[in-house]
């Protein structure tokens, strides 16, 4: 979730009417398009977040730019597709790849973030959760445009022995305060942690401190649920439907509802502009008590299909967005970057390529522009949406190899020829579906129909802008060293939590799928 | 659609303060559960739908009583499962069977229906679209409680040469009006037709003669869209983003939305009791241009996993159904026979066993009782739910040979051991699904946890009951005969449409599914 204040004062320097919005992008790992009562989720268990939408924008056409969480994260804050920003791999064709803790690479310095822009603006920019672009202390989230940090650098994976690997540290600020199952407890057996309640808690904080509508803050609420190991605080164990993975999400939805209200309670929801998204679809792959909903929608988190990118949306401004809503735009997580830039009246970094488009007359005036959806999976376009048609160029769900271990990223989905489980290149023909009629991507087009030669045609001619004026970044998500893991974070000397790291043994780290 | 007013005058006679709803079902043919923006179809074309929902109860859990039409419509109106109500065949185990012309059988003359009931005290009902409870002479629906009928005794199958087949009449009242694709057009190649506009008007002309609130009428707005082949009125070719099946998805909602603004114009809206469901899930088997879709749901149309008998269920009464709210009771079109009787203050026949039950409670008290949902094909019970537990007994899509011929009722849905191409019994350890947290049936829970003791065991017990007292009705559709075809309907010697009857040759009907 992106939440953004508007400073009156600020606005007044530049436009006397301008009002500047306080951004806040909620922003929950991985769950899943079906998970939303709006969106079809048979519980209808998330009450405030269909609320949300019946206030502000749905947007069903909503994507990610990654299948996967860090660099879909990265690219919010960049406005820029992972191969640009870095946040990808070399060491395998199309192979996803993220930000474990030995990973070495992170964010670099010459990406411009957006809270950078939004602090010289005068804003006041937090983070409460997850930031996952990069753990060591050259990549803090606070030496990247950020006040305030509550949270932690990676997954929560765990535990840990804290002998081959550490567990995860939680920071506040520039120091770590505690690790994960030491002093911020996951009981794996019943799935039990006060962590998203914690995360809720620092926000309303936030918010009640940085009321003043003179003082336009942005505030990234990054929380870690629902990915796994799932979590939920014990009011919500047990209380859903769904499971413990339907625990967390109604946790997520009574968080959102919670910041809503007091937004409102605050007098500043008319200047805070809220955006709800996910950085993946929902991970399939761990069966019915971990795993998410994509709906109608093809595979889940690692592929391009469908259901690995398509994600929540909805936008939230009162008074400035019609309520009720809907807006097929086709839109992108890294929109969020150009829109809050465009709300805040600043213009994006001339210099370099975005990707991200202004969403604001999308949402304030209903306008729908054509833009293309770029799926990628590390260095290769595997897919192409521009209107109703996607064209896949690659195909590919995971090896047999990994699928004869039970690892399925389309459970009980197989469709021959699309879910392959090599990789299949499509370039001369690529496999075309129309979404709308079509939104499972079951049924292939006709290469001779002249409905797949016009769509085909219209489609290349963008891949073959996009390719050839792509400058990948250098990416960051090649080597892994056991030296770099979170042995001694700042401010563990203060807890009596240093571990000793490691000698440094960098290998190309081994991205299987 | 069931709509249903209620009478002051008649309820003073029993008691003093009830009014007597006018009942109205809208029954459109295999709309799928994910067909509508509420449950979740990602292109949002069914605001009317989706604003009736916020007007009145969502009911996710809501059941037709058979994966297959005729069937459907025949529990509808009797309260009864198929297997009591005759609507099943015993020419093969476990097959779906349905009234093609040349059916022989039709609703038994024992059959006690709801307009029957309904007549008695004093109400005026009207079946608008298809009966399909048998075309022959004597059961006519004039003959079984209606009072006035616009529409066609069977699915518009077709064109027909009248040679081999003749083209199914359209009647208005007593009488044919005409034939499909002779005097009601569809066109094959466009998809254009103009039947659900004549069915909508057919609906406001009703409505607009009976609007006396002193005059109860039951109205069942029984048409035949979305069923194949699909058609759309000109206005709405081309306009949805999901092709032809869409395009008449948005008329059935325009429609809906036209008979709620009538209802409202004419002041009857509060004692008007409608109601919004499918006789069957979608059918998969015709490729995304001609099928709907059944969301998270497993397999469709023919199948007694979720997708085939899951459907959408709204009910509106403003003023005395609270707006906006959700209900998990789980429902059956069964029950709408119970409760148009409850809200008409009837009694149903004490003399036989009847399946539905009276959810006015759940839909204006948001009382939730437990039931269970018996999942039949043909002759066999194949699945039972209890709560959130689902226990299949048998397991069947259809057979390998019709698959080997492109009959694909799960398309891209495989789940091994689960969508089986034989049928497979599970009788003595049931397949066992959790539909919280695995609405789409993919994952079995394991027979040697306690949880699977405890669930089956309480659907058993539910089993033994139901099996140990079901005393089956004579099947009606195990005899075809060519001679009972709509050679020469009632009218036909005015319009000079009777066509010579071929010699009876009865045959067992072949119901390969």
């Amino acid at each position: 979730m992106v939440c953004s204040s508007f400073d009156t004062r600020l606005g007044s320097s530049s436009n006397k009417s301008r009002k500047k919005p306080l951004f806040f992008p909620l922003f929950p790992a991985q769950l899943g398009w079906g998970d939303l009562g709006v969106f079809g989720e048979p519980s209808k268990e998330t009450p405030n977040l269909d609320q949300m939408a019946s206030e502000g924008v749905l947007l069903p056409d909503f994507y990610t730019a990654n299948p996967l969480c860090s660099p879909s994260r990265a690219a919010l804050l960049t406005g820029r597709l992972p191969i640009r920003n870095g946040f990808y791999t070399t060491n395998g064709h199309a192979r996803n790849a993220y930000t474990p803790q030995e990973i070495v690479g992170g964010i670099p310095d010459s990406e411009i973030l957006l809270p950078e822009l939004l602090k010289k603006a005068g804003y006041v920019n937090k983070i409460i959760g997850k930031w996952h672009l990069g753990h060591r202390p050259k990549y803090h989230p606070l030496k990247r445009g950020f006040d305030e940090w509550f949270g932690s650098p990676n997954c929560h994976f765990g535990p840990y022995n804290n002998k081959d690997l550490p567990n995860i540290p939680v920071y506040e600020n520039w120091e770590m305060i505690g690790r994960y199952y030491e002093d911020f407890t996951i009981d794996r057996n019943t799935g039990e942690s006060n962590l998203t309640q914690m995360y809720l808690q620092q926000a309303i904080a936030f918010i009640t401190r940085e009321k003043d509508p003179q003082q336009p803050f942005f505030l990234y609420w990054a929380i870690d649920a629902t990915h796994s190991p799932i979590y939920a605080s014990k009011p919500f164990l047990g209380t859903s439907r769904r499971g413990l993975y339907g625990d967390a999400v109604r946790e997520i939805d009574y968080s959102v509802g919670k910041i809503l209200e007091m937004l409102k309670q605050a007098g500043i929801a008319k200047n805070t502009f809220v955006f709800f998204t996910s950085d993946n679809g929902a991970a399939l792959m761990s069966g019915p008590k971990q795993s998410g909903s994509n709906a109608p929608f093809l595979c889940g988190k690692e592929t391009t299909f469908e259901g690995g990118m398509r994600v929540p949306g909805i936008a939230w401004w009162p008074g400035h967005v019609a309520a009720g809503q809907v807006s097929h735009q086709l839109g992108n997580i890294m929109d969020l970057f150009s829109t809050s830039l465009s709300l805040a009246g600043l213009q994006p970094p001339s210099d370099r390529a975005i990707d991200g488009i202004d969403l604001s007359a999308v949402i304030q005036e209903g306008k729908v522009m054509e833009r293309p959806i770029f799926y990628y999976r590390g260095n290769e376009l595997m897919a192409v949406r521009l209107g109703l048609y996607k064209a896949h160029y690659w195909t590919w769900s995971n090896s047999w190899e990994e699928l004869s271990q039970g690892v399925d990223f389309c459970p009980g989905q197989n469709i021959t020829g699309v879910t392959t489980h090599e990789q299949v290149e499509h370039t001369i023909n690529p496999l075309l579906f129309h979404l709308g009629r079509d939104p499972g991507e079951k049924y292939p087009i006709s290469v001779t129909s002249a409905e797949y030669q016009d769509a085909v045609s219209r489609i290349s001619s963008v891949v073959r802008q996009h390719q050839d004026t792509m400058i990948p970044g250098e990416p960051q998500l090649n080597v892994c060293d056991p030296a770099v893991m979170n042995w001694s974070p700042p401010g563990c000397e203060k807890l009596g939590k240093c571990l000793k790291p490691p000698e440094s043994k960098p290998w190309k780290c081994n991205w299987p799928h």
